[in-house]
Parts: structure tokens; C-alpha cells; sequence
């Protein structure tokens, strides 16, 4: 394996463009490729089988590739799969569990620490676990909120609406006393205004997106994987769903034009 | 190696207390074994020759004490010696130049970075140089504050004379236009509240203690060596200097108490 080679990333989505955008602030020399699953998106009330199932064939799409790296930049995918995913590919492969954990544990003065995301990934109760696997004396309360994802892909996240059903689902973390709270699903960072304005600006948020990127360059780094000489990165796009759809959304998304190609996997 | 044996670190004195901590606070299941180089505190205006050797003696030591990983928790002896350190032992060794820098790439909207730190730290253009690797645009300015050591190992942060000495070495930096200062010294986050006053709110003071403990983390975690069960965890520390003197002065910083045994090294 060569530092030279691109670093994979998947998502059931734009979500996981989020992570491509810290990728792509934070590790600004290094190739990507990344697979956008919008034919069959949201993941988050499937089944984890399911799930699964949609993530190695996309993880095989990447492997093809030859990509260096594979970042699951999707909670849903992460809570279902990371493991046994570890298991199937040789090159390294990182959640967006972890990297969020690790940050809210550091960012914690109160030790209480909050977490939001899709119904998969807070019934499989990952953050938690994770936390408690590094330090069991943090209190953690998890709170699904299923809608904030339609929010985000529909692009509603400035509506009225969007600022109502936020504060409807956060009410349940009001009186949790926490300091801390992790946005984990990676669509969360666009509604990360809204979310900061309900919960107020003494919550610090956790972006899953900005600390997967940070911990991709440690382990890059430790690996010997950086690339440190590449002026001019390329960066790929392929999708399941409209290429010309994904085209609009992720060039404002990622502030920049990128190229799309459409791709078919099994059902 | 497993995941049970203790993290080694070690520092010139005191100053990589402020790693420890950070350990303590982020992986509180961790043992660890501390040694502070008193005897022979401060590095940071020896040459860096010398540095690298009292470096090599401090890690045999602790390579002895059948450490999983070693923390150079000294931006001076990091600079002079990580590269060679690496080479010279099969664990995995960890500086505190990495995190701080990766922290501050996160960290910067306006893509300018301040970086402080010892006389040896500066000259060897460290921080510059592993910031350009990963990210050549970003813009690095150097100040070296060669007194700001003292202060803290004589306990005299909280004067008016700290004020003053912090005011007029920070002076340089006022006109940069930074928003990301990174306290490049293990020493440092003891002076941050003079720090963040001399310099404002707006600018985000990185501290390469707590970057590194998180960093510690991801790389146990990777290489399959997270302690995630000790309910007891032991930490020692050893010390060229005053036994007496580290244990308060420790204990203090550590709002714990510590038992310190003494230790000679060849000179």
C-alpha cells in the first residue's frame, strides 16, 4: 500500500459529504473517492442486516479502486457493520463512532455527554458503549430524532418547520444537564445552527464529521499513508441515485463544481 | 505486548504533568509511569544533542518498566529527538509536535496559525513543518518565549510580573492576524489564562496535553492496546530531582496525591 493512493468514503448519502468536506479542509493533498448509496437512502429505519449488507457491496465498489483507507462516513452503517467490516478488508477502516466518542470525552468538563442520531444507531446504543468502553464513569443519554435527515437531504434545514421539530425532539435533553452533545449522524453539521440555537451555547457540539477527518490523518500518520505531495488531488464522485442531482447538492454542499458518476449495484 | 501494560511518559520536569493529567482525565483506565527530568530542568536552551541524549536514557528506563507506548511529553526533547526515538525502539512513540499541529489545521478558519514554545523548539521549525506537510497553505508564525518555563516550575504564573513577561513576548504576534495559537510547550497550559487574556477570546489557544492524550487514544485503539478494564489503574512517578519536592508540587498539579520515587541517570 502507497501514500499515494485514495482514500475511500461511503455515505446512504449526501450525509457522509459532511466528513468529504473535513476530509478535504483537513487532509487537503489527499485523493478521494466517494460513493453516495441515495438510491436506497435514508438507512436509518432499516434493518441492520439490511444495512450491512448495502455496505460491503459498496466497501467492495471502494476496494476495487484500490483506495488506502475506507471511512464509513455514516453512523448507520458504522453501528451496523464497523466490525465486521474490520474483518473483511485488509486496508484500514474507520467509523465515525469512535472518532466522536473520543472527542466528547475530551471536550467533557461535567462528565454528562448527550447523543442524537438515527434510530439504528441509538438503539444499537455504539456511543454509549464506546464511551463506557474508555471511561465508565461518563453519564451518556441517547435520543433518537428520525426526521432530521429527510430535513437535511430535502434541504428544509432553515425553515421554520425544520426549527420546531428540532426543538420537539431535543426537549427530552433540556433538563439532562449535560455539556456535551454529539451529532451522531453525519447530516447533523447542517442543522448544527439550529441545533446550537435550541440547546443553547453552553452545550458544546461534536461534530462526528470534523473529528473522523482529524483521527483519518493520525492514523494515515502512524500507518505512514499521509500523502504530503500531491498538489493537484483528485476527487471522485459515484452514486446510486441522479448523478446530476448529486452533482447540484454536492457542489454547494462542498463549495466547490465536482464530477459525478452513476453506478448500479444489486438490489 | 498487551493491552495491560502501563503508558510510559516522560518530560524535563514537571511540564508534561500536563500530559499526564490528560491521560489521567481521557483514558482513566490507563497505568502509566512518569518520569520527570528535574535534575536537569529546563532543556529548552541546551543543544539539542544533548537533549537527544538525556532523551535515550529516560526511554530506556521506561522501556525497561515493559511500557506499551511511550509519550514524549516535551515539545524540546520531541523536536530534538522523536525521529531517531522511533527508529531506536519496537513501541510505538509519541511526541507532542503531531497532535498540537493536527489540532490546529482543525482548528483555523483563517488558515493562520501561531505556534510558542522553547528556544530549541522554535529554531527546529517543527511545528511549521509538520503543519506544511499535511497543509502547505496555511500560514505559521514562530515566537520562542524562552521564560515562560520558569514561571511555571518556580510557580509564579498567577503575578503581575507573568503578565507582563506574557504581554511582551506575545507582543509580535498581536499584528498576525491568527486565530489558532498553539501553546507548544508541555509546560504552557499552566500560563493559559494569562495567555488567553494577553491574546483575546477570539484566538483558540491549543494545548498540545490534551491534543495528545486524545491522539494516545486513537493509536491504542488502532493498534488493539485501550485498557478497558482496570478499575484500579496504577501511576508512578520517578524523578532525577527532589522525591519531596515532586510529590507536592505534583500532587498539586495532578489534584491528586502522588507517590514519587527518586532515580539517578548517568550525566
Amino acid at each position: 500500500m502507497t501514500s499515494k493512493q485514495p482514500i475511500g468514503l461511503l455515505d446512504s448519502g449526501f450525509g457522509g459529504l459532511t466528513v468529504a468536506s473535513e476530509v478535504l479542509r483537513q487532509l487537503p493533498q489527499e485523493d478521494i473517492i466517494y460513493v453516495g448509496d441515495n438510491l436506497r437512502c435514508p438507512y436509518g429505519s432499516r434493518q441492520p442486516s439490511e444495512v450491512k449488507r448495502y455496505l460491503f457491496q459498496i466497501m467492495d465498489v471502494l476496494a476495487e479502486q484500490d483506495v488506502k483507507m475506507i471511512i464509513i462516513a455514516c453512523n448507520t452503517a458504522t453501528a451496523a457493520g464497523l466490525d465486521e467490516a474490520r474483518t473483511r478488508y485488509s486496508i484500514p477502516v474507520l467509523g465515525v463512532i469512535s472518532p466522536g466518542s473520543r472527542a466528547a470525552i475530551s471536550a467533557t468538563q461535567t462528565e454528562r455527554i448527550g447523543v442524537i442520531g438515527t434510530d439504528v444507531t441509538i438503539t444499537s446504543d455504539s456511543y454509549r458503549r464506546e464511551i463506557h468502553r474508555i471511561n465508565p464513569r461518563l453519564y451518556v443519554v441517547n435520543q433518537a430524532c428520525p426526521p432530521f435527515v429527510q430535513l437535511v437531504e430535502e434541504d428544509r434545514t432553515d425553515t421554520e418547520e425544520a426549527h420546531q421539530i428540532v426543538a420537539r425532539f431535543l426537549n427530552p435533553l433540556q433538563d439532562e444537564q449535560i455539556d456535551t452533545l454529539i451529532l451522531g449522524c453525519t447530516h447533523y453539521p447542517l442543522l448544527a445552527p439550529v441545533i446550537g440555537e435550541v440547546m443553547g451555547d453552553k452545550i458544546k457540539l461534536i461534530s462526528s464529521a470534523e473529528e473522523t477527518a482529524r483521527e483519518a490523518s493520525t492514523i494515515l500518520q502512524v500507518k505512514h499513508l499521509l500523502n504530503d505531495d500531491n498538489p493537484v488531488p483528485q476527487h471522485r464522485f459515484l452514486t446510486t441515485g441522479d448523478p446530476d442531482y448529486f452533482r447540484k447538492v454536492g457542489s454547494r454542499w462542498l463549495k466547490r463544481e465536482i464530477e459525478v458518476t452513476g453506478i448500479t449495484l444489486l438490489p
